[in-house]
């Protein structure tokens, strides 16, 4: 029986650090690497290996998930001075987790491949919470021999394991997909509960009617409650989803393809973000429609 | 002890249908009037009592429920030769559940009141199979004394009963508002899943993430899966939901308030109309977007 797979994570985050520390949960050896020296210590206390670098991390692990925040830490991390190719045995697994541009995401399996590490699309969703007790979803791509062996370990952190597609991308394109349909579900929220003020019905009453109703969706229940109540502390942040939307019409664009909606979302989290609340968390798009 | 609400069903379609035999079911007495005769020899087999006009089901009724199409049939059914307010009882309760504009709605309220009724708004959500088991939500308003004497049928025939509102009106502008979400969720949905499609994802792959994912919505799961099997067979028309995202979009100029994501799903949907699809299921918006 082959000996248990090492896991890397590279970027802990919220994101980053709710996986490992579940991670760490099921007994799994786990090497961390992260560039804030707060977040590395806050590893160590949960009982993480913190490594001097990504080579570093390549060194220590059998699969490595990158949850650094975009492309340009992505393409740093892996290929740059000290970046996992200079440190992974060849056969290791690397599991891109970033939100990504597709046609990046598409470049990194050959450059991996080049330095003879195996590239997966491992795109995530679901907040740290559910990373934290492993029940996230992860939309993975790739080759089927390290996609075989990587999955038990990946199962580990995401009950919610889909496999997209075999080509390096539909990770990405599929989380890409499931942003368009949150920025759109999530503004949409927002746009009929204010019309339901500015009609005089009360937004609380209307959220429970929907909840149970055809209008019904995963953002409006998730995000809908707290902003509601005046909570705008940041889960994610406008300037993400505003980002995330970007990069949906910017594909489709490139494809020549409509895409009405996504281009009305985008407009609203850009006017949102123009107000000055681009830090704040993405259901104060609120804010964009009650100052109409 | 008051003797048990008789309850009358104007217009049975699909909806109405529905509803007169679940409350048949439950042992409550039943009088409908549909100007289809075969709708109404189907409801005489199920055990209703069938009248010859909206004046006599208002004889033979202590709530009625309206289930016509639109607001012309509202106001002939109850207001005009043969209406309603000529035959039913004063202290009588008529719950207006069509999809009607809200202004309309509103109207509605005095007109009874003239002729000792009460107006309740009973906008419902859920479809036939919901209405034909009792467990469609109703989103209802009006003053108290009559909601709380309707309540219990009510309940029998929606256990999702929602008093959204004292005033006339408020019922069907909930609804409106969840069309609005329902048009939007559903528009994002296909643009979603077709734009996978061009980019070589599969489709029902694609549908498995975003159920388990923060794009999940009732609309997606409800329609995409037979949507992606070809089958278009009409449960709600395009040209329904191309009404009603119209009438919110109308609703929301009147009060100079943007909805630029009703907006987008109402265009999508006027040109899946134009395309010929009006009267297919409202999935059918998938035409629109394969076609570009």
């Amino acid at each position: 029986m082959e000996s248990p797979l090492r896991l890397g994570v590279i970027g802990i985050g919220a994101m980053g650090m709710a996986v490992a520390r579940n991670a760490l949960d099921r007994g799994i050896t786990v090497a961390v690497r992260d560039i804030r020296p707060e977040a590395d210590r806050e590893a160590a206390a949960a009982g993480a290996t913190v490594c001097a670098s990504p080579a570093d991390v390549g060194c220590a692990s059998d699969v490595i998930v990158v949850l650094v925040v975009d492309r340009h830490q992505v393409d740093a991390v892996l290929f740059g001075d000290d970046g996992v190719v200079r440190g992974m045995a060849p056969g290791g697994i690397v599991v891109v987790s970033s939100t990504i541009e597709p046609a990046f995401a598409e470049s990194v399996g050959p450059r991996l491949a080049a330095a003879g590490l195996h590239h997966l699309d491992g795109a995530v969703s679901g907040g740290p919470a559910r990373a934290r007790d492993g029940t996230m979803s992860m939309m993975a791509s790739g080759a089927d021999a390290p996609f075989a062996r990587a999955e038990p370990l990946l199962r580990q952190l995401a009950t919610k394991l889909f496999r997209v597609g075999t080509r390096s991308g539909d990770g990405a394109r599929a989380k890409m997909l499931n942003n368009l349909l949150a920025g759109v579900n999530l503004s949409a929220a927002a746009e009929a509960l204010t019309l339901g003020e500015r009609l005089g019905l009360d937004p609380h009453a209307m959220l429970a009617v929907i909840r149970a109703s055809s209008g019904d969706s995963w953002m409006i229940g998730d995000r809908m409650p707290h902003a509601l109540a005046g909570d705008f502390e940041t889960r994610a942040a406008v300037d993400i989803l505003k980002k995330d939307l970007g990069i949906v019409t910017g594909a489709a664009r490139a494809n020549d393809y409509p895409t009405p909606l996504a281009d009305a979302a985008l407009g609203v989290f850009e006017a949102t973000s123009r107000m000055g609340h681009g830090a704040e968390d993405d259901s104060a798009v609120l804010k964009f429609y009650r100052s109409r």
